[in-house]
């Protein structure tokens, strides 16, 4: 029986799966061969396109030109998730290997649109380069008194969790998942890894509820994970230990697994953030964190599943007197010594920068220093850096540089990950699904990177706004390139400068303050004083950090003069009247990309203006009020982050512009 | 009938009033004679005293030679509140016209101790300087999600309310009712300036609790007052206007204030916040705020009630980068020009500082310049920004230097405070009352102060200590003289430099953060640059706020090299290497100061546990554990004080000491 496509509730925006998306699928007739339960998804998507444009679909029939379109489960050889896609003699035929690889062949042809039926193509085959494309969700069940229902997020409230109960609307998380299956992404952690004592329950007497979400999702391809606290023995099953060596421990976890893969058959497994920022783990029992995962992955082994370790383990305690303690260093510091013990169903799942989703940060020197280790890349998705949904930061190009970056083993990291590619999620309630209605774009993104890490951002772009916009006229494409290629290098120019992070808000991170973690016990310094900036992280005169790269990289960051300019001052402290490989001084570059980077909002604002005839009313002004906020905000930045330093330094801007 | 004295709940402190205070009398025999409901409370706890001290009480018997103590109503010409005190052939007479005097004068006795009866004593005739000594409670009725149950209450819940409802167990109001009237204080307040919507109802249909909270503190001569909302006819009343002119909005408020009255016949009047932090208030009607507050005025004129109108009118969204605008000059730009608009039973209450109670400030401007204008000077007990009652600050020389303060009239603050002293209160349903043990001493000081404002505070204190502690050996009271006398000037010194305020954590207030208000909306920066540091405020070349004084304070304020060190950057931008009256420059003082201010904390903390002998074990514990706090907040402080600023100025500490 094909399942019928997922209602999305009155109001609640298509994002890239808009009807109209479905055009030219929906005019045709095609043919779907096979027997697995996502073959009848793949059927229920195709039924609905024709029920909408008039085509015809059929089930099983014999092949031949009566058809436009065939879906087949046959070939062999393409793995799960992998299909094929041909067009000959008027027929264009995907095949796959399994009901998952069908789902995503027909994407693809959804993507292609009209062109997917002109003329003949070639043979190709699309498997996914990461076998695990996941989003995390921090989400509490109950509203959390500081962080709220969802930590981090800033799209309205949790899909699956209100007020401390499972939603019962379980029709909007289908449509969640059926537009995460278009993008690729295949696993959903449902609860905030800060597992508080509401959400620790989800792993016993809960799981029902978590098993319906599994439910709701499992039909678009997506196994869910859930969050669980180390200390859960201790907290649920009231053990007096949480020791990762004591048998009874163990047992615990051995018998508790087994009941989440009774309620889940295909649960995917645990996420863990253990001894960091104040949540349980091995360390109070002397036992490492290897020794902690590998109990989790005992657990998991004999059903198939997965832990996802946190390597988000540092001191935040730290005194800010202290120079020599550097929080960058902490994650290699931790794990390196550890590679070769994790057991193969443990995933170390590293920041893709040291410190914590910064605007700018160079790729954590832990990925590609552990080759005995299953790793996977962790994205933010979320900007909680970033602007909060509140700004344009269209964070391609950003992940595309990370995942193509080569650590010193050669391989790129989008080639490292072999553990998966994983983001913190920017989806809620919210009508638009991430609050500001082009952040979609970032989960639209983030998907297709995962699927294909070396895939062109901008070229992964042009798909989404073909799907979300579909028949948009040039003048429509190249407005909204115009104000997302290059947002975040805009949010980059007016927020900290040249790598050095850190200068927001403390609490919520939202707006400047220049020095709200100066003097905290968080890690996150600038060491701005009235002569320079910056953190030196040489070997020779610093916390070493540099050294924790391998070649070319380790030579490169150690030195001013070698160092990239936008990580200049992550790296190394320099006078105001650095010059930069740009041919400007420290200050005049922070003066100067402070005024571009408002300038640039306000041009990007203006073009959004332009575009008010081509967008729907309601999106339209959604973005165009978020305009005025992020305007205002990065005004806020430019005056705040220059007036700090003309204070700080006494140079004056060389264009004589106002500084306060 | 006597009324009995109330019990404290187990575990309560007995503050300044342990049964030991009332040994004199209570091993005594004494005559009370006259008629009037305070005089039972008088009888009452002389007969508590008697009971347990093995005393005599009569009532309304014949003069003579057989009492030690008569206190008696009787002689006119005292006035409500006052007393004569007299010791003639053996017997100590007091004598009052009302029975509030009576009371005062019978803890006066306690005060005096043995030696109230010992030889012979000249008359001596005590009336407060100020008719009202009142008590103003920011309590939340429900626990606000931000300030919770008690708004910068650092002395666990209310003593009113808690969690929505008024507590049921009256014995403790009573109890501090009767601590309250042995300092002298006559006036409560009972609920947040800052009236949220629960609060709002107070006046109406939840005025019983106001009530009953009333019957409490009335037997111990103390009036209740309540905090409410101008827009009260909004949004109890349903009118679509509080425009004070409007007739309907005139009327509601005079049958609520009628209704507020048959509830508490001697209800003392509104405190209102009008206009303030997002308070509703007559501006919204283009009214004036002598509209505002003739208003209430009107409407409590027919009972003897009177309306406390809050001069804390300033613009809370200004723009840092505008130099031109100054908070400071508010109340006084604001309130001047209305000076002889207001009611005679309006009180123009001002805080003694033009910003908001930091460790130092100037003298508002606003006391002595509207002499047409009843005025009450705002004080505040609670620690908000004096160490929230984890440090030790005993305020009483603080506002003893406002209270003798000249203003350009001639008279004191004290003197001109026609209207009442008021303060914030500490005080909370914690078992020491205060949090702090020590912070005691502020809640005494100030009703003492409030009683007579040219009291020494050392004075004050040495009676603290004596009732607090009776029997103390002389190395208790000069050890709790030696770490109480200099600490404000100790928390000053670790702190803000130089008048210079406001370099705390937004939002709590508790703790170092130099730029924490820097850069915000609410009007109180320092500008320091790699130059120097300070607000100009003069009239030549600043905000012109030091013009608002009269003579000779406008001429000395105005200039750097007149100007009172103590206030130097709260007046004036000075380079780094200005030179003070101490012969430092301003750099050096600072670095010298906070390593002082450290060093006269550790030396306070080591007399505290030279104390242990001689202090109950919990009390002791409690202040020893307390001073741990202090000192690590105290080092908190020195070194982002001196590290901000050695960073900024690049000036090395003459004295070589390590600055980071």
């Amino acid at each position: 029986m094909p399942l019928p496509v997922p209602v999305l509730p009155e109001g609640v925006d298509p994002a890239w799966l808009p009807p109209a998306a479905f055009r030219a699928i929906g005019g045709r007739r095609t043919l779907i061969r096979g027997s697995a339960s996502l073959v009848e998804t793949v059927h229920g998507e195709v039924a609905e396109a024709c029920r909408r444009f008039g085509g015809r679909v059929e089930r099983d029939g014999p092949d031949g030109g009566a058809y436009d379109l065939v879906l087949a489960l046959g070939a062999g050889g393409l793995g799960d998730e992998g299909f094929s896609c041909v067009r000959e003699g008027g027929t264009t035929t995907v095949t796959a290997s399994g009901g998952r690889g069908l789902l995503y062949g027909l994407f693809h042809v959804v993507r292609l649109g009209a062109d997917a039926f002109r003329g003949e193509r070639a043979r190709e085959i699309h498997r996914p380069a990461l076998a695990l494309r996941m989003l995390d969700h921090w989400d509490n069940v109950a509203v959390h008194p500081v962080m709220g229902q969802v930590e981090r997020g800033y799209a309205g409230g949790s899909l699956f969790w209100d007020d401390g109960r499972a939603r019962g609307d379980l029709e909007r998380v289908r449509a969640y998942g059926r537009l995460l299956a278009a993008c690729g992404i295949n696993a959903v952690a449902v609860n905030n890894v800060n597992v508080h004592a509401t959400e620790a329950r989800l792993l016993t007497d809960r799981i029902g509820e978590v098993a319906e979400i599994a439910g709701a999702l499992r039909p678009y391809g997506i196994r869910t994970h859930l969050s669980v606290s180390f200390a859960a023995p201790v907290v649920l099953g009231r053990l007096s230990t949480a020791d990762p060596l004591d048998g009874a421990v163990r047992d615990w976890w051995a018998q508790v697994t087994r009941r989440v893969y009774e309620a889940i058959p295909d649960f995917g497994g645990y996420v863990v953030k253990a001894d960091s920022e104040g949540q349980p783990g091995p360390f109070a029992y002397g036992r490492s964190h290897a020794d902690g995962a590998n109990l989790l992955a005992a657990a998991l082994e004999p059903f198939g599943g997965t832990v996802h370790w946190r390597a988000f383990v540092y001191d935040h305690h730290q005194d800010w007197r202290d120079r020599t303690t550097d929080r960058a260093r902490a994650a290699h510091d931790h794990f390196v010594p550890l590679d070769g013990e994790f057991a193969a169903n443990a995933v170390l799942q590293v920041k893709h920068g040291p410190m914590d989703f910064q605007a700018r940060e160079p790729v954590s020197p832990l990925i590609g220093a552990v080759p005995r280790t299953r790793l996977a890349v962790e994205l933010q998705a979320t900007q909680e850096y970033t602007g909060q949904q509140r700004h344009v930061c269209w964070l391609g190009p950003m992940w595309s540089e990370v995942l193509r970056f080569r650590p010193a083993s050669g391989a790129t990291v989008g080639e490292t990950a072999r553990g998966g590619l994983v983001a913190v999620s920017n989806a809620g309630a919210d009508p638009f699904w991430t609050g500001h209605p082009l952040a979609q774009a970032n989960l639209y993104t983030f998907g297709r990177l995962a699927w294909r890490p070396d895939a062109g951002p901008r070229e992964v772009l042009g798909e989404w706004i073909a799907l979300t916009f579909p028949g948009a006229p040039a003048r429509l494409s190249e407005g909204l390139h115009a104000v997302l290629d290059g947002s975040w290098r805009t949010y980059e120019k007016y927020t900290a400068p040249l790598g050095v992070g850190f200068m927001v808000q403390p609490g919520h991170h939202y707006g400047p303050s220049v020095d709200g973690y100066e003097y905290s016990p968080w890690g996150t310094y600038h060491f701005a004083d009235r002569d320079g900036v910056g953190v030196d992280r040489s070997v020779a005169r610093g916390t070493g950090y540099a050294g924790q790269y391998g070649k070319p990289w380790s030579e490169l960051y150690e030195s001013p003069g070698t160092c990239p300019d936008e990580l200049l001052l992550f790296f190394h402290h320099v006078p105001y009247g650095h010059v930069l490989k740009s041919g400007k001084t420290v200050i005049q570059h922070i003066y100067d990309t402070h005024f571009e980077g408002v300038e640039e909002v306000a041009e990007a604002s203006r073009v959004w203006t332009g575009l008010a005839d081509l967008v729907e009313p309601g999106r339209h002004a959604r973005v165009a009020e978020l305009y005025e906020e992020q305007l205002r905000c990065a005004r806020e930045w430019r005056d705040q982050i220059n007036s700090y330093f003309f204070r700080k330094s006494g140079v004056p801007d060389a264009r004589g512009r106002r500084i306060h």
